[in-house]
């Protein structure tokens, strides 16, 4: 079932732990004599990276990513892109005292259930580690859509909210989303987050964010209906994002509570052969086939579970123990998921037009 | 590709248009021996064809099935099955008006974009028609699931919002679900709606709604980490319903604004052999794979697309046009989606099971 | 798994057994806009269906093909294509005394080994009639590629060899092939085939074949290292023909006691534009990859099992048995079989094709 | 299209250059809770890997394999197993002179004009390199047969046919398979080839080689029909590996020529329980699924196209160039095939297994 590996044309197969050797992936379908360089993806990979901020896990990772294959004299040759990051700071013995433990909010009382073996050093395979490898297939996806496409794509996010602070969209501004640690929009927000992310810290508590990702210039007609729909993809893609318990397009769930003729986009022409729409409560996505509209997705990410508060919880042995969660954890995950939706976004993008392409040709 | 198949294991290809001569699917993967007959599907069927309230639309459809192969001397061989359900109502007058125009907030448009051919029949391959077939093969999913657990898993789902009105879930009990035409659980809530409703149907207007489901006695450790999670296949497959615009699992969007105190579920030891959670925000899954507590995951739909209400749009030649959809179709088409999402639910944990099987095995 | 597809791109699900109600598949990933009618299909299935010489099975079908979905107006419109047929002569009285038996060299005893059930009519699934879905899905993939290619690909096939009877190559003619019941393009071999197969018929024997198929005109460059070779794919595709034991590509198992200086088809220039090969050892095929000569692919068709000489068998309670077959069989599957290699060839290029134009583009 | 993935539940995605940093594999599906080291894979590497005899290429590569992830403790984790082999000896310089030629019977030309780009450095992706990671992922399928079976399987193949010389069947002995560095169980073809090959390797020229395979003990009821039969699988599995140009199955090719009063393997009860087959014509599959008796695969080998033996052929700019290979070739790389083929087998099988339990559950 290949459940480590994503996308159908564009196919990026997953591997490695928190504390193995390394992690990376495997990249297959990539179109041949496009330029690529490692610096190509460690500009992705240096986005996502740990350490960067009080506010994120203090696991210091250079995440140096190196080709292994698929590239020739700095020019994909349409074979398999083998990305290698190795693990760098292993600080098992942070993780011993939970061997045998469940952290409660964690995979690993499943992952110990399904498989009745776990590789307890920091989380092992359900590690936000493994999102790293999703950033670096995302950057070579981009390089495809940019290859690919004369109007570039542009793949953006940003956090909306982190715990019960919301960003003011009247405040929000692209530029401010890369002057924080927070990918935050709105700097009045980005200040308020710091202080409440610092109490977090000292506390030893955490919590949740949302994240909202914008795709503008998407042509029109990306998309396969009815089981691999635009909006399908890129909702199995967000949920698979570690910690993410929602996903919504356009107006999400607020849309369950509009009329329909408040809900319905209408559409207006612009000249002979072009239209416009006046509203994009669709997000971008009509029949699971992209508008040419920007597409809105947002997906909702759960407190990180790893917290020093003391909590109830059994052992392997089924006695019941009280659990603190000693190591460098993000108070808020959600934050370092950014470019992780970003990169999802991209992976999908990149292989549903490689998708339409090979079913209707694509002509700009 | 392969965009009008679900699934890997249990796997059905889905065909057909709103009006044209048949909708179908052919379930792949099925274990043989297994009683099936007809009327197996058809009770899931009944449950969500139209005609049945004037709340939904009244085309009338028996969405009589048909088994083509796969089962003999009313079991299954192991083969696929083909199930084909003929269509009878097919009142194409209704639709010739709006052949070379768009419909806001429908598929018409993306579809032409994408295919520059559109069967404007009925919406065609984009209709809601298309969900029986989903509804078939979750028949079957189900009566697989039944086969292979001693412990029943049962799979429900009611309507917790329709518009602006909430249920009050103190008034919830799943008794009340099938006494009205909502999958309504509050009995207060089904009154209120029912007047909303028909005040929309007169001023030929749409509204959206959410449902929740519910899926208990799911064994622990179904899911395929890391792409294959089930969150993200029930995200996948949900958001892949017509209409839908949201999907979340567990306490959902909500949980972003918890600390990570509360919204990791605790763990308690029962006895020397199981335990408890003391809470279910994580909605029966974590790390991608099920904790044997109960399933939850929500969906938004979207208010109907085609209504009685003008709205601006364009024809074919980028002509601004005024449109009124005259025709049969629901106020509400989130009503409906309750035996479309619990089918989706049977087809992910029935792959699912047959996955984990065949990776690690199953014993009870 | 979807062990009753096929494909990846151009995709069919084939359904149906021999003597249930139909027979059919649903054909996805085809492009919109191309005319195509039930005649179109019709054609290539008249050429496979029985009944149509005394040296064939007398089993009456007409094979008439229904299209359900995914054509409006006569096109295509890049929905699934779902194609029935319906079994019209479904004499089960003829199998009704092999029902708990086991024909020697037929599927009969592995589908019950591994099903623990059978649907013993007329070999149920297992049957040959399968291999019409295969002919009907790939008059749809021939559709496509004289779609998207200017210059015709032409696939064509004959019998070789009929039992220990090969053909003399100097007297093959493409002209003869169409001539005679047996697909030869030798006129004298034809005339010594008829007389053999007229005794094995009277005497309730069968014997096997061998297939030779030819596909000219085919791009340049399709085919997809390492794991999706274009002659992995013939040979996956023709293995799975019924009854077939072997698959060459070019000079085949000959070419093992060739020289490296002889098998080595070499290279010369036409002009600054164009080369040749000065011979096709290769068949067309160089790692993976077709070269632009044509695709030359044989393959082995056992003698039909079913017969009427008595055989050594058991039944269902492991009692020794004699058998003997009465029934409307063909003295030489593999006559018929001719028509289907051709179907699974154009299957495989179409496919092939789009994966081509999917990762890399194609123009002409 | 996941090109470079073979399987389905039990799948391997291999990357790598002939030149190039590394080549592995990333195996996903592998059951938890094997013992597992690098030592067990080493093992076939080691038996596949070149330098081992003046009869084979003198590149000089330990082949070390190191696991990446997906084993902890020894023990697989259920996780993705990366595997990677770093390449040693790249003596670019030899390849440097044929960097804008196309050597004939060689995929240069192909890959060329398919990826408009050539990693000329000893072939690149199509370099039989590759297969390296065929023999380490079927190491690891190996051991997942071993773990689920009781009765183990015994998976062996040997060289049957070198150049114009068959083996005398009737001196054919297993014990002496390992003893010459051909796989011949021959010990007189095994003198007579060495003579011829070190003739070849003299006048630079190269030969071809047949290999016939066993596996022995695979239970009855594995293969999945219609598309995914044991033999199509098979038959795909080894037309994929380099310079493979037919497969044939239990009689193969010979069948045709037969009766069917021959070639159907008559069957007789042992007692109540089991039963036998008079013969194995079939080579342990019908219908695509196992028999219970040994199956047996053949597959022919052409001669290896780079050699010292002057050809035509044209480079990059179609102009005429007279062409030897220097290097470091084999005389004939059908020997070193032999436990590629073994590896083959072992992956389909694994794969197979794990579909059948699935599907229908395995119970010794």
């Amino acid at each position: 079932m290949a459940s480590n590996s994503f996308g159908s044309i564009f196919r990026f197969t997953s591997y490695g732990e928190s504390h193995g050797k390394a992690i990376g992936c495997v990249v297959d379908g990539v179109p041949p004599n496009i330029p690529l360089i490692e610096e190509d993806i460690q500009f992705f990979l240096n986005r996502r990276k740990p350490g960067q901020s009080k506010y994120v896990s203090q696991r210091k990772e250079t995440d140096t990513v190196e080709i292994l294959s698929g590239v020739f004299e700095n020019k994909t040759t349409g074979h398999p892109i083998a990305l290698n990051i190795k693990n760098e700071d292993q600080k098992s013995k942070d993780y011993s005292e939970i061997a045998d433990k469940f952290r409660p909010g964690h995979a690993d009382i499943t992952y110990y259930e399904k498989y009745k073996i776990r590789d307890y050093r920091g989380g092992g395979r359900s590690s936000a580690r493994e999102t790293a490898v999703r950033v670096a297939a995302g950057a070579i996806a981009k390089k495809i859509l940019d290859h690919k496409l004369k109007k570039k794509i542009i793949i953006r996010g940003s956090v909306i909210q982190l715990g019960q602070k919301k960003i003011d969209r009247k405040l929000f501004h692209w530029d401010e989303v890369n002057k924080n640690p927070f990918f935050c929009g709105d700097p009045h927000a980005a200040k308020e987050w710091a202080i409440a992310l610092d109490k977090l810290r000292k506390t030893g508590n955490s919590t949740g964010a949302i994240i909202e990702l914008l795709a503008e210039n998407v042509p029109k007609g990306l998309g396969s209906p009815i089981y691999k729909k635009l909006d399908s993809q890129i909702a199995e893609g967000l949920m698979s994002i570690n910690a993410v318990k929602g996903v919504e397009i356009g107006s999400g769930f607020e849309i369950s509570s509009m009329l329909g003729s408040e809900s319905n986009d209408e559409i207006i022409p612009n000249d002979e052969k072009s239209y416009s729409f006046k509203s994009n409560h669709a997000g971008g996505i009509l029949g699971g086939i992209s508008t040419g509209q920007p597409i809105i997705a947002r997906f909702a990410v759960k407190p990180t579970s790893s917290i020093l508060t003391e909590r109830n919880s059994i052992d392997v042995n089924k006695n019941a123990v009280k659990l603190r969660t000693i190591g460098r954890h993000d108070p808020c995950v959600g934050i370092r998921a950014v470019p992780i939706g970003e990169a999802m976004i991209s992976i999908i993008l990149a292989d549903q037009l490689m998708i339409h392409e090979a079913q209707i040709g694509y002509k700009e």
